[in-house]
Formats: structure tokens, C-alpha cells, sequence
């Protein structure tokens, strides 16, 4: 039988896994609804969760059992909560969290649901054993490969294909625009208001390149378009920090590291960061200079796991922001 | 690693789909929404049918050739029309139906999304592609079983193990219901404000019984639920009919099958008549005598499966309503 789906290969493999989904999902509703049982095919893995669970569990808890999205099992939740079967304490652990368990009216629906259960794995059985192959296997192997790098994460890779050079001034508007986008939405950083002579410097970053010594660097897609930016400092008497940073000898820095937020996940800050750490290298420098702050948490993370060390002697306060200093050795 | 889905064996196997297909959907979407492209996972399979088929097509002809459900197929041309990615023309073989393109724009479309999907087939390549094993096929195969028999279908059929026999007088009220709702909702079949001496008759069905000779049966589930009922008549002369039937020789003869309509499709009428047929094997009567209306589409095509032969001498009116006979050799 022709099949325009399969006709495709794998880019249908989606739609493929939609209409057995469908058919499947369709099914189990009308199975429910003639047998009078007042239940839906899609709560299914997250009722049973916590109907085989000897306690409370938090949304979280589900999510990672089922490895269904944070969403899908939270609008699963508010679907039993309506008729009743799940009850929602509130987590004295973490105020942040609730405890989810089956109310009673859920653990008696068990009761109806099991011998329901039984005839569909029988049928499931049936039709999903071919010849000797485990396509639930296969099923399982292929949820691990999502989840361990996101499909959108190896496409975009490719898509843009970014790579790191100078920024061209034509471009400085558009930089300086990014970086008061993505400092001005850090949670914890001093915002337009408390520091505007900061966020003015930030949306003139491109003045920074008049002297001589200070480079802007770009993350540029394929497509020319722009990912991120930071400004490397040749030389440290330009670095612009408080403490004693400026002072630093033998020593490059850079700042004002900054990423589309549009963007985020795909690697650009670490790809900016080593492009400063190679100029670092070539340049004969002995060792890298930064400063980062409490929120910036994912530049911090990543800027230890690139080996960069904590520098107490190039803290200082700006404003009433700590500043924390870092250095990475690069001869 | 433990998988709780996993450890659900079959039973899981629609879960195990939504999951994965839920972060294919998400990072397809992630890619177009920056790729800065306004296109959805969700229309894939449909746009693209559209993109590459020569002429307009049909509703029903997307659904056919992808196998997905109407009413996704449906909802999707909503979405696409919206975005002035399609336009819709009236059929002018078929009035009912609309004939369905892509616009200029959704051509225009094809060339930015091309690209990407090259990419992602390369991806969906490299994490279905499990050893030699073609998961693809696999899925495929589900989807043909799925197509042939309707899992609903099979485990409603174990499920309720509908078998019929006499009905019980405690019955009667709940069968008279039933035929009821079942005829005063066929298409073209007269309303209780043109027949009501009919409908009052189909109401105390029961009554038939005190006549020896007529008897009820009832198509009942394992869980004692009435499916269906139909009139078996011993003698023609009780079939109470116009026309020629009630003089009929060495004849039975049935009236009134009804389904209940939330149980179509179960093969419940198909049931209740080959009862009625082994009834008239058993009682050595030459022929079995019924008569059906063009209202009843279904059951005509069945009565005609099963072989029963259109007997139009026996044809007759009932008011307004045209009435026709067939007779089975059952000796």
C-alpha cells in the first residue's frame, strides 16, 4: 500500500508518531466512554503514576518519571482536579511546590480502570509486537536520544552555523540594542533607572572600538544575522572595571558578554567566550581577565567549567552590585 | 536506565508516542520560531501534501493520504487559511466539499522551508536510525493495523462480550427507550407527531409478548447492559404489518431491530439478525420475513450482506412512508 508519510522517510517521522497517536488516543476515549467510565486516554501515565506511588509526588516528580513535558502533565493535573480524583497539598518542603496524590473517588476509579487496562495491553500487544522486533524498545531508545540533546538544538546548530568574528560598525546598533536587552532582563542586575550612565555605555558599545586596543566580537550566523557580542580588551588599562583589574599586567580581559535571549541554549556564549580565550592565546597574553556577577548564573557555571578561577583580588562594588572577578591562565 | 512508561510494557505504547512526538513538535517549533520563519510543526504533513500534489485537493483526500484523523486534517486548513498559506474553492463536482491549495504565499513558503527540512531529516535520520532495525517500517505497520481494525473497536468487543437472548420483562421499559430514541432519530424516518400511535407502540414494545408467538431479544453485555433489541415474530400473522407479509407461509419474520446509538459499529445489529436467522433455521421455517425503509441505510447494506433478497410484492405503505420487503431462505 502506498503511503505518502512513509514516502518521506524520516522527516515524517513526527506525523507518523501523531496519527498512531491519534488513532490510539481517539480509541481510548471512545473504549472509556462506552464502557461509561469516566476517564480520558491522555491522563492515562500520569493518573497511574500516582495511583502505583506509596506517596505525594510534586509536578516535577511526575515529569521526570513519565519524561512527558512540565506542561502537558500540569494541564493533566488541572483536568483531574476538576473531576475530583487527584487532591493538591501544598509542599512544606518547598513553598514553591505542590504534593499531588489521588483523592479517594480516584483510588476507587482503579478499581474500574484495571480490568479496562488489561484488555487494551492485550490489544496494544497485538498490534505493536512485530515479527520479533521490540518496537517499544526502539520507542524508548529514541526518547533517550531527545532527551539527551533536543532535536530544535541539532537543527538550529546547523541552521545558523554560527561562527565568531569582528563585529563590522554597521552592526554596533544592533549589538548595543541586544546587550541592554539581555542586562536589563537579568533578574538581580541593576536596572536603566538605578545605573543609566551603564546602559548608556551599553547602547553605545560600538564608541568602546574608537580606541585602539578594545575589539568587539560577534557570534554571526550563516545568515548574517547576529547571536551575541562581547568586547575583548587588548589591554587592560582600558577594561573600564573598578578594583584592581586595570592594573593587571600581561593580561587580556573581556566584558559585556551578551546573547539573544531569543537564542539561548544553542552555545553562543561559550562559542564568544572561547573565541576571547583563543585571541587570549595568540596574543601572548599569560592569563584572561573577567568579571561576572550572582546573576549571571549560567555565564558563571560556564565560565568554571571552561577552568577559569575565582580572582577575590579583582572584586569590587559597583554601585551596590558585587562584582566578582575570574582568571584563566593562557600562556 | 529505569523508564517508568518501559516498565508499563504495552500499555504504554500510546504514552511512549505522545512523549516523543511532544518534543519533536516543541523543537520543531523552536527551530521555525527562530529561524524566524511562521510556520508549525502541526501543519507539516498537510502543507506539504498540498505543496506537492499538482492539482487542489479535498479534505478528505489529505486525510486519505496521510491517514490522519478528519478533524485534525480540518483544523489544520483553518490554521493555514489564517495565515494565507492556502486558498479554499467550492468543489464544483461535489458541493459539499471544498477544493483546497497553497496560496502564492504558501508557495513562496516551500523554498525557505526546504532547507531546514533537509536538516532535520538528517537529525530525525540520526536518532530513529536505531542499528539496521527500520523503526520507520515498524511504524508504519502499526499504523496499517490500526487502519484495518480500530483498537476501540477490539476492546470494546472484550470488553462488554455482548450475546443475545430473550429479554427479560423487567427489560421491556429500557428496550421501548431505546427504539425510541433509535427511530425518532433516523434521517427521513416520520416523527413522533406524524406516527404517535407508532412510537406508542415502540414504547411498550414489551406488550408484543403477551402474544404468543412474539418474542424480544435483547443483544446483552457481560456487565447485563441492553444493546440492542429486535421483534422476532413465530407467526406472520401477528407481524402486524401492511401489505401482503402477514399472510405469508411457512414464514417468520422480524420488526424493530434498534442499536442502541452510543453502541454503532460494535456489530450488534449484525447480532440480533443472525440470531433471528438461527431461530428461523431452528424452527424449520422455509423463509425469515423483514421489511426495512430507505432511512435505514445500514441496516438495508447489511440485510443485503447477510442475503437477504428485496421482495417487492411484499413491499407496502405506512402513511406516507414507502416500505419495503426482502425474504432470507433459511430452510
Amino acid at each position: 500500500m502506498s503511503d505518502y508519510l512513509n514516502d518521506l522517510g524520516y522527516l515524517s517521522s513526527g506525523s507518523q508518531l501523531r496519527r498512531i497517536y491519534e488513532k490510539l488516543q481517539v480509541a481510548g476515549d471512545k473504549v472509556y466512554s462506552q464502557a461509561g467510565i469516566d476517564f480520558k486516554s491522555s491522563w492515562f501515565p500520569i493518573y497511574h503514576v500516582l495511583a502505583k506511588s506509596k506517596r505525594s509526588l510534586t509536578i516535577m516528580e511526575i515529569t521526570n518519571q513519565i519524561s512527558f513535558s512540565h506542561i502537558t502533565v500540569n494541564n493533566v493535573i488541572k483536568e483531574l482536579l476538576k473531576k475530583g480524583l487527584v487532591q493538591i497539598k501544598s509542599n512544606p518542603g518547598d513553598g514553591r511546590s505542590k504534593l499531588i496524590s489521588l483523592s479517594t473517588k480516584g483510588f476507587e476509579l482503579l478499581d474500574v480502570l484495571e480490568p479496562v487496562w488489561l484488555l487494551f495491553s492485550d490489544e496494544l500487544k497485538s498490534i505493536f509486537e512485530i515479527s520479533d522486533i521490540l518496537l517499544m524498545e526502539l520507542m524508548k531508545e529514541v526518547n533517550v536520544r531527545l532527551e539527551e540533546e533536543p532535536l530544535d538544538k541539532r537543527v538550529l546548530q546547523k541552521y545558523f552555523n554560527y561562527s565568531v568574528r569582528n563585529a563590522k560598525p554597521n552592526e554596533f546598533k544592533e549589538i548595543g540594542d541586544i546587550m541592554v536587552d539581555v542586562y536589563s532582563s537579568l533578574k538581580g542586575f541593576p536596572d536603566k533607572d538605578e545605573q543609566p550612565e551603564y546602559y548608556k555605555m551599553l547602547s553605545n558599545v560600538g564608541e568602546l572600538t574608537k580606541t585602539k586596543g578594545i575589539e568587539i566580537l560577534v557570534a554571526i550566523s550563516k545568515q548574517e544575522k547576529i547571536g551575541g557580542a562581547v568586547v575583548f580588551f587588548n589591554d587592560m588599562k582600558d577594561y573600564g572595571s573598578g578594583g584592581s583589574a586595570t592594573k593587571e599586567l600581561e593580561a587580556c580581559g573581556f566584558r559585556l558578554l551578551a546573547v539573544d535571549s531569543k537564542l539561548r541554549g544553542q552555545g553562543l556564549g561559550k562559542m564568544l567566550t572561547n573565541a576571547c580565550i583563543e585571541k587570549g592565546r595568540k596574543g601572548k597574553y599569560k592569563k584572561l581577565v573577567i568579571h561576572t556577577t550572582k546573576a549571571m548564573k549560567i555565564a558563571w557555571t560556564m565560565y568554571e567549567d571552561l577552568g577559569f578561577q575565582r580572582a577575590e583580588d579583582l572584586d569590587f562594588m559597583q554601585g551596590e552590585l558585587p562584582v566578582f572577578g575570574f582568571r584563566l591562565e593562557v600562556s
